[in-house]
């Protein structure tokens, strides 16, 4: 209940620490039978990897994933499945300048405060290395959902917003670029932008757009757990998330009932979908599409002044191999995390009615 | 686990449809010892309750709860309290002519795909009046946090927004006029335009925006169960909302990390507060704060075409009574919500440390 | 968290104090579609009632169900179900002597040292009363596996043991007799031995045996939810159980494997069925069968010595109106808890495969 | 919820087939700043590892813990614990015979049947392996609960069964026979009559009692999660586990009331202890005691008939290397369980009162 779990029959634990021996995690409640293709997990690590292009982090970790149980002959047995990632290139020196000091919205201050010390090597488990676990776990997700097709892709980048909406977009161009846009052109603007931040040693935040297709009508709970509230916890719990949309979002908010409304199709789609593939917190069919906001990177690469443990005034100069705008990398991150949701609503669907 | 649960240590389970017998829920987990102030408690409902003024639905109900067990001589006694809310004004003719046929961005129709049928009296399940019971357990969670101050206001009726922080606003007038704003030009404003709109049989979308005060730090858990992630997904999970944002939220997206960390005094707190309280999922210390969108609603007293369940065409004309703007009575639901997560965190976070 | 629920998906979450205004709770994860029997609900609560022979307590209680949600036009609606039984006769007099003083083997001490107070009327939470709920619940569950039959029988009173197996008896007999034995004769003594008990003001304990027929295969989770470790658990929840076995039991512990062990039948049943009915946690289609053992009540209607509040030494006379023998009253209960239990599993084997 | 986690604040998940790359967990809910010594882990594992003595299996299998996260500086940092124990003794010959067959007793039949297939390799999940991952966790749990003293010993080999109670045996015996009979006498025949077991290739049962000392007042939650209750329900989700009783247990049932119940001292204690150490649930502060029984291992070293998938009868051969009595090498986990209970209501009990 230290809330390293996530779902109910689909349920993930994770572990690891940025600079521990190693990332893992469990996936409790898999059904039997998934043919498991183990190369499309790792491929799901490597585009959320550290140094695949010129405008993220250049660490250099492998994140090679080993899986310890769960599957037999290339399938799911039922079992959980273990894994885990090992830690190669920690590198504990280049974090030493933060041991006693607090940098400026990182946890380090509240985790000293919550358990009385931390383990400060790359900010430990609050660091974000934390979510390559999710993507492992995402990744048998979307094997589990094979109908349903989950895509995110950036849609924003500082004040560099794409004005088009999701179906007005070529999806095959997302991982075409470095930045993840579906918009080749924006692609290139925000390429330039994410540069020219990364050279003052800054950072800038952005907007990842997530768009489930394929979703049979009927997930979700109707009341604490309706399926939007769990997507919204989900993409919360992303380190950098500030904001969660889906449907008409907060731009909903300055219509009218009679021009919100989603009307009905004879076969019981709507013609419009401002209700965003969810009415009642239960998916109804249409797509269901969503926003998550990512605030800049609190690691900028400038001299800064902040407090050490005794509350003394120090002034630090921030250090290491950082993104300067986290959103190209939470893409997949945004995908693990809705697959992980669809998977144990899927499960939970089962038992709806005799 | 069909989602009728909120909270790990405090923990509500709630029942009851719009027009069945009775709603309420039962809270298990709350400590022993607390004074229990029941007039309190009826004072949350009777801000919730429909009725209260001239801008909200013209329903009567009394809302008058009843309280089962878990308190003896004024004090909770740590057993579990059940309670419940007769529905007395229940009409249920008002609501014939949607028995056959789908609403609009309604959960009519998912509801019947889900389970194969619905009580279709009012919405049944789906109606907001299931909040009731939410106010009731937040009620009682505020008196377990009584130091902790929770204060929640519209901030946007429509396109009509308050630009005001909630630190230039005097919330002592919040509960002095119907829309709940907390600024009195403002809500006069507001105030005429949910009039015009309740006249042309037509409903606006809102923002509700929310304060948590004196807040201890070290509340939250860091991975999945994020404090803001669990307060997004109960705010998401109130009938209508489409959006959450904390902190600096979808605004945050397009400043640079330089400017948008904030910077530590020597007792830890911080000079700005764009991190809204919690940081890497854990309070800070600071105030907390958030914004909660709510669609307009979706029953519109006009005329409208839908399908019934042979997916056939029908014309039908809203009744009923109802909203033509939800957020001033979801204010006291959104600070329930609060409440209950904050009482969980509470009781979560006793267990951090030896 | 405070143990008041029981389940997974098919959940039961109950409240109520022995004397305080009402008992009950709310099922969550209901499927819907259930034609309901109210009766039949009504009818196991009457099982279970005080006065409803000379060998059981004296004291008059309707036991009333009210049922305030989740059913519609007879069926279940997919949406919790929530109920209370008033309490009618408290007669709070009846216990004004044990508040102050601790009565031995009783909860009184522990609930104050647990929770600083209590409400000392008739036990208030710890009072078997509370069970009221389960038989509710259970008689639900009861109909959701209608092709499942639970049959619990009382095998022994004091030394007074039913040395046939269930197999052996004709359970058409349970019912009526006073003591709920499933043979007539054997019922004939343990009457007479529950007379002359409580003719002495004493009490005595006893053992249930419950036989669970026509169970589908693969009911239960491997590790820690075995199908029989979640029974184990549901009938140790249950006032005054000291012990649980199945299958071969403890004495199961004196054969050697190869005696001990099942032969298959061609179609997958086995010869005989030490393993009652499970095997590695999961059911195996073959009857599921378990002895649960009940100490003697507390209460004793003689004059004790104890100690109040303040330590001191007290002497005390039982009084009250209390069960002899608890075994008759208990056999509905463990047919619910054990109902509760299967009906949670028949849920969750419905995402074992894909 | 295919259940393989257990606990609510302490709550361990486990993952690992019998000869699957690894076996292993992760520790959710340790509290932070316990220092943590590694090799105790490293020796509870070394009492439940196989090749210990003559009276236990000879395979070998170093099984050593490696610990990925959760520990900084020696210390615990409230951050989850993850750890694998690598299997390197595979042979999965030994298991050939078993692919196409099912072994009586075993959960091979109802594993093809609840999944459609499974890893026939020593019995995959369904082999008391996966305990491995229960004794890391217990012995980090025992660190935890320093102060609570939990021992468990055999009581009992086939018929030979010792006849005294716990205060009156010497415990620091136990490790020093390979029996762990707390009775150097008794453990001297169960060791003989264990090896005659052996040399008849057959397999016998056995009980093994544990005794939990210096337990705080207010351990246990008092409806559904009993203390007891959830004693029991992890003492039977232990591999072969028939039957566990507490307290006075099956015996209780032939007691009266008058002389079942446990006189208090002035200060709180009780003059006998019938109960169990627990009292409406709740711990008393009184040691608790109970009793586990073990079936005769399944895998018997003699030919036996079965079934194959086709259901056609097959003769086949016991072989391999296998336990001729399961209870000397359960003692650790049954401990290990026990300080997994105690440690995750030691955190429940933390948020009783205000």
């Amino acid at each position: 209940m230290a809330g390293n779990s996530f779902g109910q029959l689909f349920r993930l634990t994770t572990f690891g620490e940025s600079h521990g021996v190693a990332l893992g995690g469990v996936i409790d409640g898999c059904p039997a039978g998934i043919e498991l293709d183990l190369q499309k997990i790792q491929e799901e690590l490597d585009r959320r990897k550290p140094g695949q292009s010129a405008i993220v982090t250049q660490r250099k970790e492998p994140d090679t994933v080993e899986i310890f149980s769960g599957v037999f002959e290339g399938k799911t047995t039922g079992t959980p499945i273990g894994f885990a990632i090992r830690n190669t290139n920690q590198k504990s020196k280049d974090y030493s300048h933060i041991k006693d000091s607090y940098r400026p919205s990182h946890a380090d201050y509240v985790y000293d405060q919550k358990y009385g010390f931390r383990d400060y090597r790359g900010g430990g488990r609050s660091s974000a290395r934390e979510t390559a676990s999710r993507v492992v776990a995402g990744a048998i997700a979307k094997q589990l959902l094979s109908d349903i097709k989950i895509t995110a892709y950036v849609s924003q980048v500082g004040a560099l917003k794409l004005e088009k909406n999701y179906d007005q977009l070529d999806f095959s161009v997302i991982e075409s670029n470095p930045v993840r846009c579906a918009d080749m052109e924006m692609a290139t603007h925000m390429e330039e932008y994410i540069k020219s931040i990364k050279k003052e040693g800054d950072t800038i935040g952005g907007v990842v757009t997530c768009v489930i297709q394929n979703v049979p009508i009927g997930l979700g709970e109707p009341v604490f757990d309706k399926l939007h509230a769990k997507l919204g916890e989900a993409m919360l719990s992303i380190n950098a998330v500030k904001g969660f949309e889906y449907g008409s979002g907060f731009d909903g908010v300055a219509m009218k009932g009679s021009e919100h409304n989603d009307a009905y199709n004879p076969d019981g789609t709507t013609k419009t979908n401002r209700s965003g593939g969810i009415q009642g917190g239960i998916s109804n069919g249409m797509d269901i599409y969503f926003n998550v906001a990512f605030k800049p990177v609190a690691t900028v690469l400038q001299a800064y002044d902040t407090i050490n443990k005794e509350g003394e005034k120090v002034t630090t100069q921030g250090k290491g191999r950082h993104d300067p705008c986290v959103v190209p990398r939470a893409v997949p991150i945004v995908e693990a995390m809705a697959a992980l949701v669809l998977a144990d609503y899927t499960l939970l669907a089962r038992s709806n009615k005799i």
